[in-house]
């Protein structure tokens, strides 16, 4: 027996979760393609960050089939002239916003060019599109048709040139900086664990505070106390305190920077 | 080949996600319906406000298949001699409890009145019903038989004068007043599109701001300007900040008067 | 015709929504069995506390068909020597660290010993396990392995001995306690209606507040009072303020003894 895979649609947002914004994103898709299997990335993305969109999305979509269509609306620039886009991709879909939301995707996923477009076709948007809320409008009904498979280049010409806003590589001129901060109050670094040359004589310097070598895990050290250790994003390094919240204690915001000294 | 369409039941409650509740009701709706696909408008109604719910339930259920059962909890009465009721639509089927809450909803979709029931049957509901715990106990089996095909005379008697609380549509003597305040921070007004004469004449005082003009989209003014504009919920006039919150800025609250000049 | 059941997996941690680290573990699950059921139970556990998952767990477990595999993700102890576990029981398979989480679930649900095993079995786990997030890469493969209908035994040895934290059962030298406070500020006390002997003369001391009987919901009482009521989790008593916030109120947290005195 041949069975048709069953489409999955991840939703990202920034939209929270109490007003049904994107109870009305599942409603405009379920209608389309009623067999969608939805399911959500997060929708607690800060107002308008599109930074800490594309790393959510970064550390998620690895985990996912490949025919996966991963929708994210974090969109400033809602009736500006920004593009919406679907991306093709060998590891998944993307469809959203051209704002660099897919920045730290497109550093490990490789893009199929010919079958990446601009979503200008009003045959696949709502009847009325409204002027501030493209999720629902533009971004849920192309998701819903792509998982119908409706091939990509019926929703419009090809888009070329996409916003690329951060990248997870690790230059020489890079600084270590703070990329993200997480719900436990861990913070995630912009270097990974091969940038380090020997784990045992790293250190760490975030203001005051100082953390030698880079541990396994939060039961290397006491409770409460702070540890690097080897994150699970993409090997980023993060820093912890065991069982307590590492940003709240040393006050650490995203863009911060961590001195990192091999000796 | 001919499919029976996948039944659809959204939930709506005031229980927020922390507690289980909300996973209880979607135990005992799959335990009837195993078939039934659940998607959550919102759970982070407010405690107690029917008005929210209301709103929240109106912006999002015309997105849905027109089968679609919505389920919406926001229970104040529960345990008191208000009804529990199931109301067939042209738009949907509403179950909950008749307290107003579908008050909004019933601008827009006509009442099926032969369909419409009160939810005393036992038989539909689970053996022990709580006193506080409805939504798990009453509507979810509700909704879930529903859902498996069961028609709705079989719940109970006609229910008739459903609780009207509150309407969308503005009567000459209503007051211009916010009746929503979304998690940006936008304002919802009373107000539609369709009452105001001149989108270029119009002007909106609340409190010591006056917006002039009505506009199209956040991107027609600078960062951190107050505009107003066609929101996406049924045309309603929103007031937002672009990329700020208006709400904690102007300190509005829902209810508050906006004063609306046309000139 | 006969169809095979839709396995249902139940997802419950303290990862919050914001992160997308559950939105990892769904990808998980869904590349392993793409026709599982997910929902999720709770991922607003508030970090690491486990005597709180095993509440949640506990009031929600009961309401699912016996064959869903609940998957519990609140595990200070990862990377540590704490074991990985999956209980069989006879109202569904609980997946997660054998850590306490599980214990007021196996008050009610009978274990199958030959079938409650240690994940050590590096086959069923993604290929390269992190030290710090077993949810994503040990226990939602076990969960969606399960779900395909691998039998148990083939995921590690026995498992004996799970820890047992702490009972919903009443002892002789019980003090009653708040075990749990909800979204709505509703406090959960331990000892569950068959403790009390007669409802009419009970009284309840909460600090220097007196709640005199056991009422049976909400509308008992006038807004803004204080009330004593079978609650619908397990029949434990509840104390709670009619529309308002009694934990707000009393400053109550969980863990403060409150006197019964039955005369």
């Amino acid at each position: 027996m041949q069975t048709k895979r069953t489409p999955i649609i991840t939703l990202t947002t920034d939209f929270g979760q109490r007003d049904g914004y994107v109870g009305s994103m599942r409603g405009v898709i379920l209608s389309i393609c009623p067999q969608a299997r939805l399911t959500d990335l997060s929708h607690d993305i800060p107002p308008q960050d599109i930074q800490s969109a594309a790393f959510i999305l970064y550390q998620a979509f690895f985990f996912y089939p490949s025919h996966t269509i991963h929708c994210v609306v974090v969109d400033p620039g809602v009736g500006s002239k920004r593009r919406a886009v679907a991306v093709h991709t060998d590891r998944g879909i993307f469809v959203g916003p051209d704002n660099g939301v897919f920045s730290l995707v497109l550093n490990l996923a490789n893009v199929n060019v010919d079958e990446t477009v601009t979503l200008t076709n009003p045959d696949f948007q709502l009847p009325n599109v409204s002027a501030t809320f493209h999720g629902r409008d533009i971004f849920a009904p192309a998701a819903a048709h792509i998982a119908n498979g409706l091939p990509l280049r019926k929703f419009g010409p090809p888009a070329i040139n996409l916003v690329q806003l951060i990248s997870a590589k690790r230059s020489e001129a890079d600084l270590c900086r703070i990329i993200h901060i997480d719900h436990f109050g861990n913070l995630v670094l912009s270097v990974t664990a091969s940038h380090i040359k020997d784990p045992e004589r790293v250190t760490f310097v975030l203001g005051d505070k100082v953390i030698k070598s880079l541990n396994s895990t939060f039961a290397d050290v006491a409770e409460g106390q702070l540890l690097a250790y080897i994150g699970s994003s993409w090997d980023h390094i993060e820093i912890a305190t065991r069982n307590g919240n590492a940003a709240r204690e040393l006050g650490a915001r995203v863009g911060d920077v961590v001195k990192l000294i091999e000796a």
